[in-house]
């Protein structure tokens, strides 16, 4: 029901998602009187069944209010159906601060995990990174860092069957004072973790593929990727109004089409959207709000790879793992 | 001497800054067998002056261990100047850390600042904003993120006179817990300063202009920018890719470069070079370092612009007007 806009996107989402996924099923929940007339000929489908759900939980409503007093909401209902082993992993592309919140009181943490991360896939010139955590805490301990950086590492292994994916942590490059004592904490314990960690990253790094898994707080997090946001939007738009200022330009444009086009594909955030809150004992994906519907299938499609996978049950072996190393270190 | 390409670069810079400022002089520092051959029929040009300086601080050299120990290099020297007053402002290209660290031993912080902060400009979709700390300080409490406010202001009021330039400060927006507790009591102190607070910034809304000023610990600062730096780095050579792909884009691009270039030019990071460091009791400015002749004579602008515009005094005046009030605040 969640995003900017609702069902008119996430139902023909859902729809292209079943397509491409034979094997998947899928539950939508929400209002029975919005989702059913999107349905078409996919009604009688057997893979796909609606859940109704009463309330909605509103994109600025306050997330403790939400938790509180929504409890018949169509978040609430799917996150339920989680923690019941009714579905194996859940989507919203609604309030994030409230899907957070509910999922923590409904699904609870994996054990020597203590907050949950918000974890994205980002686009580099080699391919893609994971970073995490992007928003869902701010004020981390090294021993937060240092358990974003296993669950990242152990969401890569998983979902991308890389072996001993890279490790690194967000840092700035002034050569005296390298970063603040949580970010030089938290590396000791990560270079302690037997991951393979590889030192400091610096902001560029991000986007140079420098790292498979980029740690930090979420409050840096959050900013370096909505600063990325508003950069290539600022860059798209000023490209837009060159090409639009004359007719030389304009037609410079027709020509140039084909080309910027395999250029937007290439980088293009909608691949690359359906954050992971990891650290859960279930699986709750948060897609963009603005998402459309290639965006919000795209978004399915990961929350679905992450329950196939199994990322969950690698995360636990592995802080099972290293919890007793990682409490003697701190 | 400083930088990635040294005297070649700055030399140059220097006499085209020279030749488009007739009321400025310059003092080129470093060694003097480096310097003079490069200054060609400029040798003699009265409003320039080579000051001998025997050793170079290097690229990777330990701030501390450079501030100790080179007390005859041309980064020393250069400040030296500023703090004897024959300088009105000094410009390096060099080791960060170092100019840091020496401007601030040698030029002192201004009263009521605690902290120098690294201030830079950047282009929005509507002109350009500034942003400070840009990694001078991890870990400030809330009095330095409001010192940063005042000096950022002052530094737009004066530059750019602009009356009541608006300030933010550097945020994330998940609804229930806005940013951390510093940002909180700092946003509390700008609120109550009589500067023109705008609240809150999120990532995106740097390069959209939401305000002339934006405030942020030096961490954030630093990973936001060069986030940036490296996301434009990643699609600008996406873009050089795909149009090199075959013959047909190879036309495109030909037909299509006067508009890239426009766009290219538009939002031309070498002329946002020149940042400088605020707080001391003197202009020093930090040049990127890899610069070029154009890049490294719009800082020497830049350095040229604080100094006449009377920066410094202007912060002076509003910090002994502020200081009272915030310290009653805190």
């Amino acid at each position: 029901m969640g995003g900017d806009h609702g069902p008119s996107v996430t139902v023909p989402a859902a729809l292209r998602f079943l397509a491409e996924h034979p094997a998947a099923h899928l539950l939508l929940v929400g209002r029975e009187d919005a989702l059913r007339p999107l349905l078409g000929d996919q009604a009688g489908n057997p893979r796909l069944r609606v859940v109704h759900a009463e309330e909605v939980v509103g994109g600025h409503e306050s997330p403790s209010l939400a938790l509180r007093n929504k409890k018949d909401s169509s978040m609430r209902v799917a996150i339920n159906l989680v923690k019941a082993g009714e579905a194996d992993a859940c989507l919203s592309a609604g309030n994030t601060g409230a899907l957070m919140a509910i999922s923590r009181f409904v699904l609870k943490m994996l054990p020597g995990i203590d907050r949950p991360a918000i974890c994205v896939p980002l686009p580099t010139t080699q391919g893609h990174t994971h970073m995490l955590d992007l928003g869902a805490n701010v004020d981390c301990g090294p021993e937060h860092l240092f358990q974003f950086g296993v669950m990242g590492a152990m969401l890569v292994e998983a979902m991308e069957h890389k072996e001993r994916p890279t490790v690194g942590i967000l840092n700035i490059g002034e050569e005296e004072i390298k970063g603040n004592e949580v970010v030089k904490a938290a590396a000791d314990l990560l270079r302690a973790s037997g991951l393979n960690f590889i030192g400091n990253v610096e902001g560029d790094g991000i986007y140079q593929g420098e790292a498979d898994i980029i740690v930090c707080d979420g409050f840096v997090g959050n900013v370096a990727l909505k600063a990325s946001e508003g950069l290539a939007q600022m860059l798209g738009s000023g490209l837009k109004e060159e090409f639009k200022r004359n007719w030389l330009s304009k037609l410079a444009a027709l020509v140039a089409m084909p080309v910027l086009n395999r250029v937007k594909k290439r980088f293009d955030h909608r691949q690359y959207n359906g954050a992971v809150l990891l650290g859960l004992k279930g699986i709750s994906v948060k897609s963009h709000g603005s998402a459309d519907v290639l965006a919000f299938s795209c978004a399915i499609a990961r929350a679905y790879d992450a329950a196939e996978n199994r990322v969950l049950e690698r995360i636990s072996a592995r802080m099972a793992q290293l919890t007793p190393a990682a409490a003697g270190e701190s």
